[in-house]
């Protein structure tokens, strides 16, 4: 009845810990190419699916309208570090629709960048909500408001033109109708709603593919597409998955992570999509999966992708392993 | 066949994540009062046991020989935050044995409290052996070998005087022969085992109880104990929860955590112990279902250590809710 183990640490011997979980690959037309877990389960794709709710920014006219390249469109797309570098970008960003960083009402958010935060703490400064992860997503649905004449202080109610225009457009690219009962409230206080994860791969497979979606949005999704490409690190972060994902494999994967333990994305080439998700939440267990199954399909970017299988202590003694489970591992070699 | 679901985490009228895991409630004689999940699978009890590990510094004589009272024998029970406060007790912990950080073998780690993480970095500094959560720890295990004329450069290794003498004491309190195969090495470098929750629970039982423990070992575990109610702040830090239940339940409550979602501890007037983990090493959930334990028999403590069930994102806005799942809110009334 619970999902399979999908990753699992040892320490000596023995197995510590492990975490369960569910992954769906899907083609665009929706037929499943491999599922293990329950896949028609909804879960929260929660930041997985920033690059479906920026579609509308495209499709309205907005990107343009103000003139946003590869960089905006990345921001828009990404769950940044809260860098200096991601700040910078997000207030040129907002300065291109002529609004600045009173505007975001994402809230504040320490940078997820270790090195970064430190810095600020060093400098004696805190946080503002430009270093919030996904100041770039909110920069996006404010130009969005702002060149639709829509009023720019409520944009991210769920009533508001923006949410309903990224709720129409997830639901179609889901095929999957988002009631109000499937609906939460995200980190960033927009709303992010519960789909199955069979659901979510096939989106993820026309996005990539623009299999079954009209012309002009498809352009929108092949634009996203190629700024995560041409700016990997503005999607995440230096050292990051994602970044380091996009930046290695160019064209051939799209990937975005999402919090408690969710990843998505797509592969051009192949015509497919993917949705997993951690059923405890946890990041270290979602990024391994997403390393293994991208590894999977291109072996030549393992190397960047998979970390040291081993674990160190605080003295840097190796301790025990972290490692994909024997049910992933049986798994992914059937997607090939 | 695996374990149920403990502790849910729910995002607008959904579940969104959640954690499971095994807790086993013992009396001395070894007697189950309550079991939850697979109780008898061995699990590595990490930090959880450092009341036990600390017997033979008491049992030598060494924490006599240096004159160490409740503070020293508290951080030679804790995890503590590695704050200035820590920090300096561990320093004169050490002191009092004639020796300085450079004996300790844990390893450097940056303190778990998060203002005093900050501070390190706002003067300048990086972090020393001493701001290891184990240090007081070492520092017990430091003077035992200073005491007993053994080698210090390598107490921390499985063959070493200090660790066989835990070894031998770990095993005549949980009554679980300890083999090699059973060994991982813990985060500060020591030896830790893998033992079932159900000996675990048995051990506590027993060092808070005394029943089937010789006269010089009851003692023992008695001024541990007490130690740990009379310097509560030196097991963990100001906010945690092992800290919050010392203090608020002195002689009535012995807590510990350890790492990777484990928890121990025992109830003197019930004459019982327990022990959990949480399968994914998640500590959201063993804090809770730890906090959810000592509520439910101690009613009177429930506002310090229950926290409050809604979960907030960064704007302040109500999201979700951690809470006790079905499996745990049926199971923990069995126990009153």
């Amino acid at each position: 009845m619970g999902n399979p183990i999908l990753v699992e640490l040892t320490r000596g011997a023995r197995r510590e810990s492990m975490h369960t979980g569910a992954i769906a690959v899907a083609a665009a037309d929706g037929s499943l190419v491999g599922a293990l877990g329950g896949v028609e389960q909804p879960i929260f794709p929660r930041s997985a699916i920033k690059p479906l709710q920026a579609l509308p920014l495209l499709q309205t006219g907005a990107a343009d309208r103000y003139a946003f390249g590869a960089r905006e469109l990345a921001l828009a797309c990404g769950s940044h570090a809260g860098t200096p570098e991601h700040t910078a970008a997000v207030a040129t960003m907002l300065a291109m629709a002529g609004l600045d960083a009173s505007a975001l009402g994402c809230g504040t958010q320490e940078p997820l960048d270790a090195a970064a935060a430190r810095d600020l703490v060093r400098n004696g400064r805190t946080p503002t909500p430009l270093n919030h992860n996904c100041s770039g997503k909110h920069a996006g649905m404010l130009a969005t408001a702002l060149h639709m004449a829509e009023p720019i202080d409520s944009y991210w109610l769920p009533d508001h033109p923006v949410q309903l225009r990224i709720q129409a457009t997830l639901e179609d690219m889901t095929g999957q109708r988002l009631g109000a009962e499937m609906r939460g409230i995200d980190g960033c206080s927009v709303p992010n709603w519960a789909v199955p994860l069979t659901r979510l791969a096939r989106a993820f497979a026309r996005f990539v593919s623009g299999e079954g979606v009209s012309g002009e949005r498809a352009d929108a999704c092949r634009r996203l597409a190629q700024s995560c490409w041409d700016e990997p690190r503005l999607v995440a972060g230096h050292g990051r998955l994602d970044t380091r994902a996009l930046a290695s494999l160019p064209g051939k994967v799209l990937i975005k992570s999402g919090a408690e333990g969710v990843h998505c994305g797509g592969f051009p080439e192949l015509g497919l999509g993917f949705a997993l998700k951690i059923d405890d939440g946890s990041k270290r267990a979602a990024d391994l999966v997403a390393a293994n199954l991208v590894s999977e399909l291109y072996p030549e970017a393992a190397h960047v992708l998979l970390p040291q299988a081993s674990l160190t202590n605080f003295r840097g003694l190796t301790v025990g392993e972290i490692r994909a489970a024997a049910a992933l591992t049986s798994f992914l070699p059937r997607l090939r």
